[in-house]
């Protein structure tokens, strides 16, 4: 079946793009040489977007098309086009706050839903590299950094009520990818669904456990409605170690597809979720050589440093550029009011995070039972270690999201974590 | 300064309305005879746009038309026409739920921001039959149903995640209307104001202390914020006794300018404020011969009667009708989970109510500080009698807004009202 499309696009291949980047003279001149120098390379890792690398004597480009479908299951799951303006739009929104945490845009084709940003080389997937058992010592902060702008510049706190309400507007019409998370984060995990799998044998009772948690199937309605009716700031929307590209020095966060004007801890919970959704993975691919007890430690020491660098930055930039239709320093403006400010400020924290721990057990859950899961447990070949490993990932989720209000600090989390591994006797650890 | 409107927009007036509306034939054929033998008459209680009732020989019709300014001010506060626009949207909407508690939209004009609804007759508004001590037996049920119909069927209890998002797109761009309710129901009456007003100098001392009441301040802008970053429902957004109008038999809702998707609580919580301003307001209007006692009693019982039946007609809705996206029902579908449902049903709906509580209190509060005073406190002519009324809804207010969980049922919130009358020896009462 021939999915209908706007008139006027087409999808662009490897034979077609440099044509196109041709008539465009800033990448043409970007790439260097002429249109037959250019190397057309398509990426493997776009999963619902078709997504080119090219290649010229001077330079590349990284070139981004929407297709009617997603890419990676094709035409027998239709989705908006229209995927690609939301990105486009978001990354011009945090680019202004985050410099350059996102990559910069060289070019957007609104006929043809295509967008146009630099490389990133010599970056790899995160994901990819703390599956390898890399340790990039530069994230976390770097990382911290651009969740506290991305968050704080996009939200009341630094907004008139006008700019807010028209970011509202703009994304409120990605409905199509924020149905995507609706459906597969909130709700298909808690039901018999034809999209979930899991590692089966080994966790079919867990699942069918899960289906039956009344307390944990209310927990994640409780949350969905939060992600349906807050509009607090422009989130990424599906940031996960998937979504980041890194290198020893650099962090850069791509994806924005899925962004909307939604709930903070959605964004911090998802990206915890992944680091301890690596942390557990790490066992599962322990040799003698390399027994990745280090990579499993560095990755909660990331959590930790992540959450207190998120907590430190979102702290300043809120006493110096809080002047939004939100932020209450308006009415405590004596010297003798900025110590109660100063407090407010921390529970505001306090409650984004104990949000965020909610949000997090969520993405945890939904990455064993739900469609999507992360390579980083996928890698483990042995079903039985992995099903060992995401056994931990099961229950630490389920906690988190039925009782966020345990964990007050990020040290409760990496610690019911370190602990999740060592209670488990070692003859039966994965 | 004449103000810059959109071309082809005029103010209509007396002389120029039957032609106009003698060029519209269902409008004519409403009214009869002919343009000559209709009766235009200005109502003075438009207080930000103009109307006019007009009355012919076979019927009535009542027109309501945008000016660039706020009617009551001038042109010294200008005001965005579209108004009138997001009034006609939310009649639309909410009549499709509530049927006749709102007025029947007979004719929208975009060009010239001008609305056509029935005219309501014999209805009077209601804040002014209760100044006068008028009971109306049906108000509370009617009122609590329109508010569980309008509230719910727009929520995503009902909704689809993408009718949901249409609509918080839609009235996002409200910006002026929603503006007005940031600045003078959360800000203003916390702030040296040159907008704000109060009973001087009876309540000067007051109006110093809650501009330095520090926890207060706090809970304001919380509270602010909920209002800034919450998208629940398409509420009425001013909905007050003013915006009312009754019958003995009738109740109808007017005035839908400031609609938007906002905190269900927002409705909820400004209804009950007018209540408890209205029931402090008696004691100041009480003669020897008309001493409103049971006024008074009849106002707290109208608050009693409306929660429960608004918490009651909401419950019965969602057992019927919910198939939205956040409704959880979706999830538990076993007869054995039943249960749980209605306890999670009832579990939102306490904490509605304990939003609402602390919006009753920003209500209260911003009505004896800020611009805009309340007909039922402010005939009372003599002004320490009149004071002694708002230092009660101040105290209760402050206490709402601060402390809202120590209300946990309507009949605590009409207790302490009750009390506060009470508590004041009889020879210091208003």
């Amino acid at each position: 079946m021939a999915l209908s499309v706007p008139e006027g696009y087409e999808p662009l291949d490897a034979r077609s793009l440099p044509g196109y980047l041709a008539r465009h003279p800033h990448l043409a001149a970007r790439l260097g040489g002429r249109p037959e120098d250019w190397r057309v390379v398509e990426a493997n890792d776009g999963n619902v977007n078709q997504v080119f690398r090219v290649h010229g004597p001077a330079g590349d480009v990284c070139v981004k098309q929407s297709l009617p479908y997603v890419r990676l299951v094709g035409e027998s799951w239709p989705l908006a086009l229209g995927r690609i303006h939301f990105e486009h739009l978001a990354l011009r929104e945090h680019g202004k706050h985050v410099g350059r945490r996102v990559p910069e845009v060289l070019h957007h084709d609104a006929r043809l839903f295509l967008l146009v940003v630099e490389c990133l080389t010599p970056h790899r997937i995160l994901r990819e590299g703390m599956t390898d058992g890399v340790r990039y010592p530069r994230f976390a902060a770097q990382v911290a950094d651009y969740l506290a702008r991305s968050l704080f510049f996009t939200s009341s706190l630094a907004l008139t009520a006008e700019e807010k309400r028209a970011g509202v507007a703009a994304f409120s019409a990605n409905t199509a990818m924020c149905r995507i998370m609706e459906d597969m984060v909130f709700t298909e995990p808690y039901q018999v669904h034809p999209r979930n799998r899991w590692t089966s044998p080994a966790l079919d009772g867990l699942a069918a456990a899960v289906r039956e948690d009344v307390p944990l199937k209310l927990a994640a309605f409780r949350l969905k409605h939060h992600y349906l009716n807050t509009t607090e700031a422009l989130i990424h929307g599906d940031l996960h170690t998937g979504s980041i590209m890194v290198t020893q020095e650099d962090t850069r966060i791509i994806d924005q597809e899925f962004a909307f004007h939604g709930p903070m801890a959605f964004d911090v919970g998802s990206l915890l979720a992944h680091l301890l959704l690596s942390f557990f993975s790490q066992e599962g691919h322990a040799t003698a050589r390399a027994p990745r007890e280090d990579s499993a430690s560095w990755v909660l020491e990331v959590a930790e440093a992540l959450w207190s660098s998120f907590h430190e930055t979102f702290l300043h930039l809120w006493e110096a550029h809080g002047a939004g239709a939100g932020d209450p320093a308006v009415l405590l403006t004596r010297p003798g009011e900025r110590e109660a400010l100063r407090t407010e400020r921390r529970a505001f924290l306090q409650r984004l995070w104990e949000q965020s721990v909610a949000y997090t057990g969520a993405e945890m859950l939904r990455r064993i039972f739900g469609l999507a899961h992360v390579l980083d447990l996928e890698r483990i070949a042995d079903p039985e270690r992995r099903a060992r490993c995401e056994e931990r990932c099961v229950h630490l989720g389920r906690d988190l999201l039925v009782e966020p209000g345990r964990y007050r600090t990020v040290r409760d989390l990496t610690a019911a974590a370190r602990n999740a591994v060592a209670r488990t006797p070692r003859g039966q650890r994965a």
